[in-house]
């Protein structure tokens, strides 16, 4: 009775294993880039639920910069699993995922009477890490999503993007110089070109 | 030995929860208002991994508005368990807590020779919904706090920001006016004051 018991009680084990795990899967804890069989990049719909990185105004590298329209904001988020990793190593891991969001500027409105603040989004840019996916283009996949929110194939290697993040980009291909609670990381890892200091 | 298996059988169930539950808590499980013993509230650490609700620059009805200097960046966020509460009724439930980021703005940086982007944070405003420990403020609640960070009492019922949230916020105390995300979930619970649209 003692094997019996012990295999009943393994049962048991398993079975509260099965009920209690895997723990459900939140947003944060499932992979950001996901595919669909033709290999474009899914829209990662719930982006604003990532980690926010910073927020510009009109800077002028970027791929929605237009000297000759209003300056326009963009908001960085990445998702929660790589800031993890980043915080604690100052490297992003495979599977990483970048969102560059851009919206209009609008300066009066409700009681505000200068300045600007956000309205709608004008348009959303993706960069993902995986060394295997990407190898043509070191690692790293650009993508660009219309105001339709369909699928997206990766951005040609042609693609100014991939020649600007690595030559400026201060660790690997982003622009952490430009993220105020991720540059002091990336400093006591050593893990920022010196290139890149502003 | 039926029994005994039973007991056993029992046991190790228990001894499973007791291993595998209660989920380990994560920031965005846990009530992001902590107090000391004082009623002082303490400096919310995490609260960059929060959800992101806008970005302004040089706004100027904010506390941190100075005519006189250069404009500043303010970013928004608010704890997650709120923030969920809010897409889906429009409304914010009791303990909400929001930040509100001061940070200083720079032009020209590596390669970025135009607009601007975030640096220093230059202060931090905290705001939250309690209706029974700030019943003489209408069940809000301001904080500022120091770039030291140390806990802070309520701001007394006297300060502008009060008066001025009450007024002008377009749902409850906060400015979803100026929350391109949930603007339309406001509208579309029709929690959103009228006098308060852009």
């Amino acid at each position: 009775m003692r094997t019996v018991s012990a295999l009943a009680l393994s049962s048991a084990f398993l079975l509260a294993l099965a009920v209690l795990s895997p723990l459900p899967a939140k947003s944060q804890d499932v992979p950001g880039a996901r595919y669909n069989a033709a290999q474009r990049l899914e829209f990662p719909a719930n982006y604003r639920e990532w980690i926010f990185l910073s927020a510009g105004r009109g800077m002028t590298y970027g791929p929605a910069a237009d000297p000759n329209g209003p300056p326009q904001f963009d908001n960085v988020f990445v998702h929660p699993a790589a800031y993890r990793h980043f915080t604690k190593t100052g490297r992003w891991p495979e599977q990483s995922i970048f969102i560059l969001e851009i919206r209009k500027a609008q300066s009066e409105g409700s009681i505000n009477k200068g300045g600007q603040f956000q309205t709608d989004v004008t348009a959303v840019e993706v960069l993902v890490k995986d060394s295997k996916r990407f190898a043509d283009t070191k690692g790293w996949g650009f993508f660009e999503f219309g105001t339709n929110r369909q699928p997206a194939a990766k951005l040609p290697p042609t693609a100014s993007c991939y020649d600007c993040h690595a030559k400026n980009a201060a660790v690997e291909h982003t622009f952490v110089q430009f993220y105020p609670t991720l540059l002091p990381v990336a400093t006591a890892h050593k893990t920022m070109k010196a290139s890149a200091a502003h």
